[in-house]
């Protein structure tokens, strides 16, 4: 690296925080490039996961409303979940596009791989883009993640997020890499 | 509430789970809306957060460059931090940026209020844009904050976006933010 690069930490040990299945979180023990060390840096080992920006053939976008209760809110939001045992990226995003909207589509395109919040959780989210989109089924309502769909144009998702509530961070996020894919929108 | 948005769920009890000041995390026991109880639902009380989009007199984004510790790796995002006790969010973007950049700006803008992770996680991130942002300093290096500043165009930002790397959620969505806010870029 030149030096003209910010230096990585060195791990010096690494022990369980909370040792709960939805929730595992670490301690780390580390040494800064300058030497000073932290006993306790810890670390959510956070799910891998996939969102989905789906456009259906009238060229709206597919939205979820559901509960999300650290923020204690009702929120709008691409469809998204975790990558489940033995699944691909691919595979889980059209499995919970179709959960939580009830829409399908042909072809996923990767668009690009995100962290959240990468100083304090390990897991990644796959965002995939589906274009011309259709509704095949009702969402099914997972008793943990009842999901409500809406399909929304461009102009009514910019209102949504110039509304001044609370956003998920995914949603403009998303929005923008989607943008990006389809120049025409 | 109509019948057409998914019902919120009930608190039942809360206690900590992990009572770590850097990390702290509660348990709750939830009812959900059909009646089934969750005893274990565990949410990370994280940080108040303030992230700050500076444009400089030649239209370049001021990017800082760090160590993220949960991804171990180098990345680039725009500058953002915690906001102290007392400090008001627009304080506390004021003082990040020039703490990891050096940039300072006359005039802060609050775009939108965003949050990272809205099943699992507390904390807002504020969003600011700064205008007319100039250098004043050398990033202030914070032993545990190492930092660089960069400043790139909109086509250098959008090639680090597309370039396959793993992103920060925040760098699109702050873009996207920003450009809403200056449609001559």
């Amino acid at each position: 690296m030149s030096k003209d690069t910010v230096q990585l930490w060195k791990l010096l040990s690494s022990t369980t925080a909370l040792d709960e299945k939805w929730f595992p979180v670490r301690k780390d023990a580390v040494e800064l490039p300058n030497g000073k060390v932290i006993n306790d840096y810890f670390v959510w080992e956070a799910p891998h996961i996939v969102s989905v920006v789906a456009v259906t053939t009238e060229q709206k976008f597919v939205i979820a409303q559901q509960y999300r209760h650290a923020l204690g809110k009702v929120t709008y939001q691409f469809p998204a979940g975790a990558v489940d045992k033995g699944e691909s990226p691919e595979e889980a995003a059209r499995r919970e596009l179709l959960e939580e909207t009830g829409f399908t589509a042909e072809k996923f395109v990767h668009l690009a791989t995100l962290n959240p919040y990468a100083t304090k959780m390990t897991g990644l989210d796959d965002i995939f883009i589906a274009q011309g989109a259709h509704q095949v089924a009702e969402p099914h309502y997972d008793p943990q993640e009842e999901s409500l769909a809406y399909t929304w144009t461009l102009d009514e998702l910019y209102a949504y997020i110039e509304s001044g509530e609370v956003l998920m961070t995914q949603v403009p996020a998303i929005l923008l890499l989607a943008l990006r894919h389809l120049p025409q929108a």
